[in-house]
């Protein structure tokens, strides 16, 4: 079989995931088997702006060792931007691409760059360019449509239901009693929903998840909160960074327009902090927040083997695709059963996806709108890829009621 | 040896570290060896609440393996308080542990355990009954005078040094370049400084350190993000949630008194939000705070092995000792070389350390002080228990000089 000729570049957009580079790893070690020797293969140095400036890796000259650890390491290998190209821009880069006879273009990232994908590829079929675009699905959130899931979010899921697990078990003990956990996710409720995977028995945390699909008013906030409290005398409750209240203003701190980036996204967050103050202020309750944020998304000890493996997988299978001659698609992936958990992977056209956005279904919640329903955990626990450590806790000779020991200033 | 009489009773304080089970479990282990099996072990429930309300564990009915498994949990598995015992409540919990034939009394915790077990101490000496009393040093602060470092410290370290590590990694690739990351110690920052383990090169996460034994004001906190920004482009700086200005005011979000508990203190944090509102504001940068709270006291996966093995140690130590004949003084450790790690155990008397706070000395800060100095990297690296997971970077055929590539919102 004769290997395929022309230069390849290689483009990661948005936010990283602890997984983003086993993609990466995917689509080099494809193109390394299937593209002649003479081809480049480049790598676009912080996003489309890497393409725009001219700044490139060279993808050939990495050393074979350093391969197996970019592909366990988190962040972009590459470099990532937010940058939103103009249809000037859309041109420019093109231009560069064909002055540079590339013929193939690999965009690993979430739903701002399968548009920009989109329309690099448009302008490329304008100019009779023939340059060949796939997309690689990347991003925490989850909420790219077609695919059952998206690499990345298992990864932070697994980060996620841990952390949910070790925060309840010190919280279950602490005379702080309450704690909100903030948890990534714009507008998209999949990564909060998949703390419940945290949940074996009625008293483990979460005992309360909102999601930014539905809005979140003050009262029924408190009410559930101190229904939690007075039950069993402490709370965990995991809330969405995108948050809204039921006139569809953000639960987060203001923000400068300093905040925004280039897509026009402000940066969301803080929505732990303020409903803390709240239950503070209201329920004179000792009320704390946590936001590990971006560790969320950066630690290679909690990342999914399954998430990392598909990664890479769909990576494989986009470049292959690309080469077969497929333009302007996304990878995707099919899940063929829960159990034994199979997935295969397909492609979806580019302009199915670009932009849009896919929400947590809202007939995953529980008719209070409080906690996420049993049907959820067959989606999102292989998708975490192994069993949670669990931790142990003292065994009672005789079953006791319980005694609201834990004291709170009032 | 004929096995010595009278009951144990233990008790946790305060909040948890990822290994203040191990000294539970150092004590247990103990106990069982030496006392006779007649002799009662039991553990209050919720701190010295527990002894007031008379809520007790068996600890001699737990499983065997159980007890390997609570080895190695976080949280306090016998549950915790922050209660402030006044003198009546001393009176009347010696008089429940008299009342128990208690001769034994060992208190997990920090300086405010250790206060409390000092006064139990004392009470108990009026009422001419022969309690013994020993302090097992717990705390993630560090911040216990006499002993080198505390149990639970390590984990803590490793763990936000790892953090540290993973953030730098993430936004290191991202466009947004700022993030403050928040660590917990209220007045010490020992833990904050241990962030500096996270550094190998000059570009290395976090570049700038605060700690809170020294005011931060506005301004200069402000020149010094800018400064770095310029050189490199992006920043993380780690800050303690304990962080003030130059007038001796918190940088942490006001709260309500209802965040204060019975030993008055206020919970502090969201210094890291605060900060990074200022950033964004002044700055018109994009920046963001990432606050793991909790999670970094309570993550198993990131706990320190040399800290659990010495958490074991130490809680052996003091119940040896205790059974020995000694009362009223706290187990420490000295530490008998850096290279190899070499510590030993020795016993302070409890009127020495209790209420007493040991802050981070200047002189391991920089003149600028918002770094930490090499010097320090040898007092904390042992106790973080092996080496961090650092992620690999692309090569470069060329060096390159820095290019602002990473675009910012004016």
């Amino acid at each position: 079989m004769s290997k395929i000729k022309g230069a390849l570049v290689v483009v990661q957009g948005g936010g990283p995931t602890q997984v983003i580079n086993a993609s990466l790893y995917g689509v080099v070690k494809e193109a390394l088997g299937r593209l002649d020797d003479s081809a480049e293969i480049l790598g676009a140095r912080h996003g489309i702006m890497g393409v725009l400036n001219r700044q490139w890796w060279d993808l050939r000259r990495q050393p074979e060792a350093l391969w197996e650890e970019i592909r366990l390491s988190p962040g972009s290998a590459l470099g990532s931007s937010r940058k939103m190209l103009n249809a000037e821009e859309a041109d420019e880069a093109v231009r560069i691409l064909n002055e540079k006879a590339v013929r193939y273009l690999a965009c690993i990232g979430g739903n701002d760059s399968m548009d920009t994908a989109n329309k690099l590829a448009a302008a490329a079929a304008e100019m009779d360019y023939d340059l060949q675009t796939a997309g690689i699905p990347k991003t925490i959130d989850n909420d790219l449509p077609h695919t059952d899931h998206c690499p990345g979010f298992g990864s932070a899921a697994r980060y996620i239901a841990q952390s949910a697990i070790d925060l309840g078990t010190d919280v279950g003990t602490l005379p702080t009693p309450i704690s909100i956990m903030e948890v990534m996710g714009r507008n998209a409720g999949w990564l909060t929903a998949a703390t419940m995977a945290a949940r074996q028995r009625e008293d483990d945390a979460p005992h309360l998840i909102y999601v930014p699909e539905t809005p979140l008013e003050a009262g029924r906030f408190l009410d559930d909160i101190q229904a939690v409290y007075t039950r069993q005398g402490w709370v965990v409750a995991a809330v969405s960074e995108g948050l809204k209240d039921e006139k569809g203003k953000a639960w987060s701190v203001p923000r400068s327009a300093a905040a925004a980036d280039e897509f026009g996204h402000v940066l969301p967050g803080d929505v732990a902090t303020t409903l803390a103050g709240l239950v503070s202020e209201k329920l004179k309750l000792r009320a704390r927040s946590e936001k590990p944020g971006l560790l969320g998304r950066s630690s290679r000890l909690l990342a999914s083997e399954v998430d990392r493996r598909e990664a890479e997988q769909v990576g494989r299978f986009g470049l292959a695709w690309m080469l077969d001659g497929h333009s302007s698609f996304m990878a995707a992936i099919r899940r063929e059963s829960d159990s034994p958990y199979q997935v295969s992977y397909f492609a979806v056209p580019l302009r199915e996806v670009a932009n849009v956005e896919r929400t947590l279904p809202l007939d995953y919640l529980t008719p209070e709108r409080n906690q996420v329903r049993e049907t959820f955990r067959a989606y999102v626990e292989p998708l975490i890829g192994g069993a949670l450590i669990r931790h142990a806790r003292l065994r009672d000779g005789v079953a006791q009621a319980f005694q609201p020991v834990i004291s709170c200033a009032s």
